[in-house]
């Protein structure tokens, strides 16, 4: 979030945002859609377990990717060639995917396709540990990632999304053993500051805990 | 940045804050201090940079640091045990420092020591790839990190930090044999964006690149 100089502008943007995301979630629901927004600092990993997950669950779900970025759609190309619709959204100078943003691609989802033929959307938000944490985009549960080279104090440092996260895929735990991350210590870290979120280490290279990844996922559509 | 629903706000905040910018510059130059804003995603290594860098150099020249955090004083405590004057700025929900609060900051350092005894000082920015780009915040160069971990598409991916940043250090060169980054790749997506910023490889852990890091300092303070 940034500050305006102006808190009265600060809650307006968040309420005017709220109401796009309820507008967007009712929108998924009359459809039978469950969405998750996918957050993480740039290069924790979103594309590569989006990669892993459409490969995996592809042939179980009808799913569509919403995906976020300022600039290019080199993620979305990525992701186009496991066979799904992946809408492109450009947020230029925009540090945050935001619920009208959203709401284009849903648009856009609703003139190429039938929406109620889809069971998961999955929203890949811009690269940021701060601002996509505070900014609802219709979905029904946050996931966060958090790269095993990042440090285990950064739950502390960066609250706001560690507090939101419904489950937090702590990535890359393949590089665990050549850096000094202390998993004990990051785990009281996290528990700190939202003691109910579901913890799972995962690794796109070994593999290790993409099961657990997509058990969460079928729990969550099976609600 | 966010977007507002209101660019002329947006360019109005902008504006203020390089009002203030410049403010906070005149007052370095006029004590003959140079100063450098760190800006990288979280989790990239600016404080353990910082660290490499206060061993290094404290005896060289006087330096002190103005350490950006959302929350904790974590990173201050780390950088205390150097011996230098480290002012801590908690942003609270503020993705990114700016001019007005790093002049909260130099009020401090005006307060507690004699400012002109200073020859450096070092702003470590709150861990954000997008946003701390467009705020400037006094600085005479802007340092941009990129850990080998965060993938060599993100220059062409978030634009603005590599436009804007004077010198690039490529963070975490110890671990390129784990991870599948693409050096001449990243360098020529660096060099698409920004033909002349100076490229540095380090690691803390190796020390590779650090006193090429060290003779850049030196050639801005003789600047």
């Amino acid at each position: 979030m940034h500050q305006t100089f102006d808190a009265a502008l600060e809650i307006n943007l968040l309420h005017a945002n709220q109401r796009g995301a309820d507008h967007n979630r009712s929108h998924f629901d009359a459809w039978g859609i469950t969405c998750f927004n996918l957050m993480s600092s740039p290069g924790a990993g979103k594309t590569a377990l989006l990669e892993k997950t459409l490969e995996a669950l592809n042939d179980r779900y009808k799913i569509a990717v919403i995906e976020g970025d300022m600039t290019t759609e080199l993620d979305a190309e990525r992701l186009r060639r496991y066979g799904v619709p992946v809408i492109a959204i450009n947020t230029g100078r925009s540090c945050h995917l935001d619920s009208k943003m959203v709401a284009g691609g849903i648009h856009r989802l609703e003139q190429e396709y039938n929406p109620a033929d889809f069971d998961l959307v999955l929203v890949e938000n811009v690269g940021n540990l701060v601002c996509p944490a505070e900014f609802e985009v219709g979905e029904h549960a946050k996931v966060a990632l958090l790269s095993v080279t990042e440090g285990e104090d950064k739950p502390l440092k960066y609250p706001i999304m560690f507090q939101e996260a419904d489950c937090l895929l702590i990535t890359k735990t393949d590089l665990a053993p050549y850096v000094d991350m202390d998993f004990d210590r990051l785990r009281d870290n996290i528990r700190q500051i939202n003691p109910d979120v579901t913890i799972v280490p995962v690794s796109v290279k070994t593999g290790e805990g993409l099961d657990l990844w997509f058990q969460w996922i079928a729990h969550q559509l099976e609600k």
